[in-house]
This record gives structure tokens, C-alpha cells and sequence, in this order.
């Protein structure tokens, strides 16, 4: 595994945002002579129950060839092919006799791992706990079947066909001339602020969530926004769609979400920035999101005088 | 109810896309008590187990008052409150006495309901759809109890939290100078195309959607892509987000998804609009997609002019 390259958040490459990071090579998925014949070679990621990868005694992912493991894919899930054509497929790590102790989380993976690597992780990450929590089917709880390399799942009495989840949520950097507005949630660590989000609800836009997440969250109204980019965010199965906002003037109230809501001018950002990449993000103002989040990024997107409209 | 009073795709708004149709009033789902004060006064939608609501006899929805129906609530699903302060609840037709025969669906009501209306149908219909595919819980197989007016449900065995399911897909209006890429599946009337569409995967921007969903369906590579809105669309659950995007040269070839695929010249396509605004869609070269349809926005959209990025 070599460093990744740019600071762009992992799984989206800012330069080309419609490039993928792994071929997804759907018309493979229900080809099982094909799975197999990529197996031997493949690259299988090893996924704990808490969606945490096998990894060496200094907490580097291994990443196993297919044939370390066994004769063929079985109930591996296939995520896809490089640009070397070696597939890529995540399994159990409980299905696997030997597995060394070292477990990394993704969070911890993102520092150091490429963008096709990350962006296996993320999608073996997200299919693993789409599985964990459709076993059974929701109309009539029987169990379901996995189809087509993990991608799909057929109950087995009332034959409904289940795919995986994916829920979108907004994430909005809401701006007020030359103040931004972020918000604490109680379980973050001390000090630590990142810009508003919230899942979109079935029977509305993404725009309209934008408002009334931003409402609910700090009593603040949003006049317009601007959609940016997206992020996929596996905890436990969020695509974040990152979008500028510009607000009404008025004061920020923490709803019942948040500890906190407040506005933060930017010298204020950028010390917090400024002390973060100095290595002493604990000698700044205050705590910035996760550089591998789209909150960062959008943050950034922000001082680099990203228009609302 | 009153005509609509615009062209916008139902549920969202051009003019104000941050403007919600139907104050969902979060705050209000957890209070019983407030759920019963509204409940008198309200607007109720009686869906049937196909997702259509209860209409008279001249195909109009009907919309009861809770008063005509019982003395509370019981399990309907709390939809919202509209800028009357009345509130809006969706309630399965099965469960009332004496209900009328006739039935709309929600393409036929789009024709005639104003934009509120049309949302709390919308999201109703999601609500119901989502109910009727968790009554089980997916991690253990138990049953699941409706909390939070319909919008939460809590699985009676382990406990796990169930929300309510939006699939985010990408829809694309694919243009190469003055051509548009449509496509047409085989189980769509004689002579109907529309533009590209596909879900989002797990562990994929938008953006990566865009080009992978384009290229598998017609062959095309997409260079680069914009956002332009969204709609949900809950047949049975889904929320389109709308692009455009330009196309590197190339033939469009049908991929497994399509019967057809092909370019369209821009006067080939204001034929068809005329012909559909003329009142005589059969007589033009090909039948648009629905007028109530984001996919009709966004072909409008790029008669009008709209940029790529």
C-alpha cells in the first residue's frame, strides 16, 4: 500500500469527480465462472464483525490473495476490478482459519491507504452491514438468500428481492457573509465542531432537507444552496451530499440534536486549520471535523470562496 | 382542490427548490398528545394496499377529516402540517368502514392536486411502502413496532432502530453538442424514451453513478456532469437527483437494462413537446416521458439551455 496522493476526501478525486475508483463490473456479478477464475489472484479484504479489516502488528491492512484462502469465492462479496483487472472481494474474517489478531477501522485506514483500496473498504464496509441487518425479510420474515456476488438477496419463502441500502443524507456548510455555522453533537470528543448534516426523509428534495435540517438542528433558515459533492460514508450505510447554503441573518440555537450551534468567523477556521496542520490541532481554537470527511473538505471549499449560487 | 399552478415536477418547487411543501414538524412526532389535538381537523389520505388513495366517483381523491374517521390517530402516520396549521396523516383504507370504491393513483392525481397535496401523497405512499417491506425485523426475524407517528420502527426482540428507506438514483439528460442520449425499456408503451436512470451503490459518489450507470446502459463515456434537482419518486422509494452531462463522442449501444438506446436531435425533440403540448402526443416522432417527471424537467432543462458544468 503506497500514501495516498491528494487531500481530497477518500472514495471522491476532487479533479475528476466522475472517476471510479474500482469497476464495479456488474455484468460479472452472476457470472460465477468468472468469479471464479478472478479468485486466486484476487484481493480479499477481511472484515470483522464490527467492520474493522484484518491488519499486520503495526496496524497496516493485509490485504490476502484468494488462493491464501481457498479454492473460490463462496460467500466472499465482489466489489469490483482494479485498473491491473485483479478483482476485489470482502469475506468474513470468522470464515477464515489463522486470521492474525490486528483489526484497523476505516477512519484509521483513510491516512494511509490509496483511493481504490479506500473505496473497496468503504463498499465491503457498507454491504457487510446491509447483510447484518437484512438476513430476514421485512415483509414476511423468512430468511433471504444472497444473489449475484452479494449484490442482491431473494427470500427464500415470499421470493421479494432485497438490494443493498444506501441513505442519503445532506451535509451543508451554511454561511452568513463572512461566518460559518457548525454544531457539536454531545458524543464528539471536547471541542470538536463540524458543519451540519442530517438524513433526507422519504417524500422530499434534497434542497428541502437542507432547510429543514439546517432548521431543525439551529433554528437558523437557509435562503439557497448550492449542491458540491458527494462522499459515500459507511457508518453504517450514508452517501453524504455536500452542499454551500446561505443563510437568513439571525442566531444559531442548538435543537435537540446538538450540545451546541454557533457561528465561527474565519480567522477563527482558519487557526483551527492552520494549528491542525502544524501537527497541534489541540493548540487551535477549537477541534476540526476529520480531514478524510466531506465536512473538512467542504469547510475548505468554503475559505477557497465557494459560491452559494 | 385547486389546478396546480406551475410546470415544476411535483414536490419540488423551480422557482424556491429549498421550499418544503408540508412542514413535517419532527418535534411533533414523539407527542401523542399534540398528535390527537390535530387529529380532528385533519387531512387524511386513505391509501389501499397498492398505493393508491380513495377518490370519488369522478376520480378525484377524497380527503377525510380525522373527526369522520375515528377518535384518534391510532397507527396513521403523521405526514406534516400545512401552512393552515391543519395536519396531514396517511391511514391504510382497510382499516375504515364504509370507504368509497373508486381509486387514483398518484400519476392521474399529479394531473390535477396542487404541489402541497401532491407532497403529503408522496410521502405517504413512500411511508407505506417502507411499512409493508419491515413489518420484519432483517437482523433477527421479529416483528417490528411502529414509534414516532410511523416514522420510526423498533424491532420487539433485539431492539435494533428501523427508518424509513429513500433509494437515491442518479437521472441523467446525456448531451453531445446538440443531440440528447435517450433510451427506451421494454416495458414502456410503443415509442416512449426518456433519459438515463439507475440507483446509486454502495460506496459510490453521484458522480461515479453518473458515468457507471450511463456507460452500462448505453455504451457512452460521460466526461463530466452537473446537478441540477431532485424529486422523489416513491415507486417504491426512490429520490432521483437530476444531471447533465456531456458525453465524449461515441455510439450509443444498448446495454442489457434497455431495448434501445439512441441519440436525439434537438428539432426531433421540440417536435415531440409540441405534438404533447398540442394535446396530441401520438402524432409526434416519439413519446416523451411524463410531464410530472424530473426526467421531462431536465430534457427542458437542456432545450433551454442549460450548461454541463
Amino acid at each position: 500500500m503506497t500514501t495516498r496522493a491528494d487531500d481530497a476526501p477518500f472514495a471522491f478525486v476532487a479533479s475528476d469527480p466522475c472517476q471510479a475508483l474500482l469497476d464495479r463490473a456488474d455484468h460479472l456479478r452472476a457470472d460465477a465462472d468468472a468469479l471464479a477464475a478472478l479468485w486466486a489472484g484476487a484481493s480479499v479484504l477481511l472484515f470483522d464483525s464490527d467492520g474493522r479489516v484484518v491488519a499486520d502488528s503495526a496496524g497496516q491492512p493485509i490485504v490476502h490473495r484468494g488462493a491464501q484462502i481457498g479454492d473460490g469465492p463462496g460467500t466472499a462479496v465482489f466489489l469490483g476490478v482494479d485498473t491491473d483487472a485483479r478483482g476485489w472481494f470482502a469475506l468474513d474474517a470468522a470464515q477464515v482459519a489463522g486470521v492474525p489478531d490486528g483489526r484497523v477501522d476505516l477512519r484509521s485506514a483513510a491516512a494511509t491507504w490509496r483511493a481504490p483500496e479506500l473505496s473497496a473498504f468503504v463498499t465491503g464496509r457498507a454491504l457487510q452491514q446491509w447483510r447484518q441487518r437484512h438476513r430476514y425479510c421485512g415483509a414476511c420474515g423468512d430468511a433471504v438468500l444472497l444473489l449475484r456476488g452479494g449484490w442482491q438477496g431473494t427470500c427464500r419463502s415470499c421470493a421479494l428481492e432485497h438490494y443493498p441500502r444506501t441513505d442519503p443524507a445532506v451535509i451543508v456548510a451554511v454561511v452568513d457573509g463572512r461566518r460559518l455555522l457548525m454544531g457539536r453533537q454531545r458524543s464528539w470528543p471536547e471541542r470538536r465542531y463540524s458543519v451540519i448534516a442530517g438524513f433526507v426523509e422519504p417524500g422530499e428534495t434534497l434542497e428541502q432537507a437542507v432547510r429543514r435540517e439546517v432548521h431543525e438542528e439551529t433554528g437558523v433558515h437557509v435562503r439557497h444552496c448550492r449542491y458540491l459533492a458527494s462522499q459515500p460514508w459507511p457508518f453504517p450505510g450514508a452517501l453524504m451530499l455536500g452542499f454551500i447554503a446561505e443563510a437568513e441573518p439571525g442566531d444559531a440555537v442548538a435543537g435537540d440534536e446538538l450540545d451546541e450551534a454557533r457561528w465561527f468567523e474565519r480567522d477563527e477556521i482558519e487557526a483551527a486549520l492552520a494549528a491542525e496542520q502544524a501537527g497541534r490541532a489541540e493548540d487551535g481554537p477549537f477541534l476540526m471535523p476529520a480531514r478524510i470527511s466531506i465536512a473538512h473538505w467542504l469547510v475548505r471549499q468554503w475559505l477557497a470562496g465557494a459560491a452559494t449560487r
